[in-house]
């Protein structure tokens, strides 16, 4: 955490000042929460209210609006917020030890430049780890894995034998990334686990949330495209494709196969079953379940999921059924008359 | 485990003993499969035709009941069989192994007195641990990490950088707290992570279930409130404020910056969008959708979530949409005839 | 990887072959993707038009099919696919390193034959494993836990105390088998921890997917029949009774004291609630909620679950509610005229 003056802030995030450019500013906060040498920002119309009262000393803004604290107005006013929390407070800092002598390396794994490598840490044969990778106390590399540069897994995330990782892939603590899917041939009355021989190709800028399960591929690789984030126990079925960008938010489940387009954005708890092609820009609500393909910019709520204007007024629907059905039989009781 | 007289038990519980008091009970169990030596409890009047045949030496009962078993009859039954089962069989014995030489302890952090800290364990840079805590293999306690006293940390359990976590509490295996939350600032066609500056509170008597995922806030806190518990693989989004004593069931989503009063109980996958308000004292049905502000005392189920008794006739009939449909036809047809 | 002729997997698989038996067949792949020196499979008839322009060498079919590829005719060519990658592919080796000294071994652990265990595995006090066992870093089998031979545990995978493992277990990473059941006494306005003193048993050929978490039981316990697969993320609470030969799909839910039969098939995100009974081979849709008894044979999907048939018709016809209101006040209007 480092104090900015506010004329600092704005040359920082390219954005117009308006007030005093001298005042410091130590962190950044909510528009209901920020105080004295606190900046906060305005990106949902919604809470313009706020902003006349907020006690910020600061706010960043899309547009000059009624308030008694300095604006800075940027094109993109989350965005800039996002620069001014990282110029205040900085990215996590990873401890710089090295390459711990209690970590397990193989012999045939290469490690390298600039890596830290923790203790109870175990990198397989035949692995590479890029340059500049933090890999923290219990994390498993497996045989062959490879991690491009500057990746950071967490503590106990687990990457399976052979899965390939691109740059900057993130994968939070007890994540597993690679373990067999769920592939079976039942024969007199007995599941047979078929070898899974594809792997999971995580590509650059990637991030996968704490618990998350990421199933190798079956015949073909598993793959989540450059830039899509991955929630905190979300499971990916084997040899399932994710596009570029999309944002999967906790606990969503694709099957195995599923296939996503780019920029996708997938609610909490929402299932994509297998086999099915979901198109670019799809929008899934929360819960939902996307049971057919999906054209090209959807947005779809619902379980069984629908267009999202037809659902939201289909589902609030449901509460009126007990009143629907009991009109049904007035009006078949009056037409008896 | 040790044995006990009925007696013994009687007046550990508060109870009145309805039988003999010397008889000698080994162990606790359930209505249909207690027998000789054995004590069990009905708390829920469903099953008291089970107790007339049950072959159970002893019951704890709220009041008299007909039975060939003796009988404890205690104000609240479910408790007192708590009681006698800690008296009976006991919390977990933890090894009591002191400090082992094979975790990994950081010359800054600070130990309390008569923690069990076993092998393979990470506590980091000015980490602070109370006292009489257990910390299994495999845990991982971030830098400037803070415990209170009696923690029991199952193994592979992680706790990141300065998270707090009050006494009594309890993490299960694999259970992630204080992760980035799922916060993104998307410009020009990327998502770019939001430094999550927030921490996560536990507070006293707290339990995280195995493999639960509890994300640190982006500017605020996520605070689980005193006394409630958190099942497995549920998820916490960032900033999320749970009240006291909340019993989320495994499977739960609360989304970010969602808050929830004291005394809800949460259902099995049920989920909460972010940014409303639930009450206190609320009740979740499995599977439901909150998606609006609740008032205290509300039961709601369904997705979305509505008033439960509306929503159980509502849901129900469903399943009668096509002859609903069908109905409507032969009025129009009648109608035009 | 070790190629085989035509011939020679025809005669592995006990199929009759037309075409070249002296082809030279590397690996297994899809209809779509297989070329030379690939071998694919056709169980699904959906798929037969693309047996006709596969580019595979040859193809497991179940009769003769109209395609340029070579066939092998086998009675279930999907079991006769998972034979054949078996054969060219094989399952993972593993790691032959035996017992690590980096390992965490009690003294009183009995260790099998043959056994790899991997550095940071904690074997705990009197546990047993088995002959032929792998273990990967990071697992935990705590005390008095009983492990066949023959089982496989993936890194940071945690048995806890006293659970009972039959031969050919397999456990992926950060799975957690035997922790607490989410039992609590509510008092006096406070949560009490009932001690949960059932045990996990998971039969013969079971497999837990990856961050799956199996709950002890209360005072019975928790049971998954023999060959029975549960999927990742998967919870079963405590003293569920999962009968063998169930396949569990990812993320799905099963509550305390549930029971299921055997051959049941849960797609994903299903949920069963607690004290019902499930028959044998019942089929639950994905994120189906089963809330009363199943006959045996049933296939039921929904939330509420109802038959199938019903259900499939019936949750469609959501998305024509505003329709239908609005048809049914055109009725009243037009009876009142």
């Amino acid at each position: 955490m480092q104090t900015k003056t506010l004329q600092e802030i704005a040359d920082h995030v390219g954005g117009t000042l308006i007030g005093d450019g001298s005042i410091i500013i130590e962190s950044a906060s909510t528009l209901d929460s920020a105080g004295d040498g606190q900046i906060t920002f305005l990106s949902n119309p919604k809470y313009t209210p706020q902003v006349k009262t907020t006690n910020a000393a600061a706010v960043l803004v899309a547009e000059q609006v009624e308030t008694n604290a300095c604006q800075i107005i940027a094109e993109d006013p989350y965005y800039a917020f996002m620069q001014t929390v990282v110029l205040l407070h900085g990215h996590r800092q990873h401890p710089n030890t090295g390459v711990s002598p209690k970590a397990s390396i193989a012999d045939s794994a290469k490690i390298g430049d600039n890596c830290n490598i923790a203790q109870f840490a175990t990198i397989s044969d035949n692995a590479v780890i890029g340059d500049n990778c933090q890999i923290y106390p219990g994390v498993f590399v497996g045989p062959n894995a490879r991690l491009g540069s500057d990746c950071v897994h967490y503590p106990n995330a687990v990457i399976y034998d052979g899965c390939q990782l691109g740059d900057r892939v993130i994968v939070q603590s007890n994540a597993s990334v690679g373990q067999d899917g769920f592939g079976f041939a039942t024969h007199k009355g007995a599941h047979h686990k078929i070898p899974q021989i594809g792997i999971v190709v995580l590509e650059d800028d990637t991030e996968i949330g704490a618990g998350a399960a990421i199933e190798r591929g079956t015949l073909e690789d598993t793959i989540i495209g450059k830039g899509s984030k991955i929630g905190d126990s979300v499971v990916i079925g084997h040899g399932a494709k994710i596009g570029a960008h999309c944002l999967l938010v906790p606990q969503v489940g694709i099957a195995g196969t599923a296939q996503l387009g780019q920029y996708c954005v997938l609610g909490g708890q929402a299932a994509v079953v297998g086999h099915i092609k979901v198109g670019n820009m799809v929008k899934v609500g929360g819960q939902a379940a996307v049971i057919n393909d999906v054209p090209d910019g959807m947005t779809i709520v619902g379980s069984p999921a629908i267009d999202a204007n037809k659902a939201k007024r289909a589902y609030a629907l449901i509460e009126t059924l007990p009143d629907m059905r009991k009109k049904i039989k007035q009006l078949e009781k009056k037409l008896k008359q």
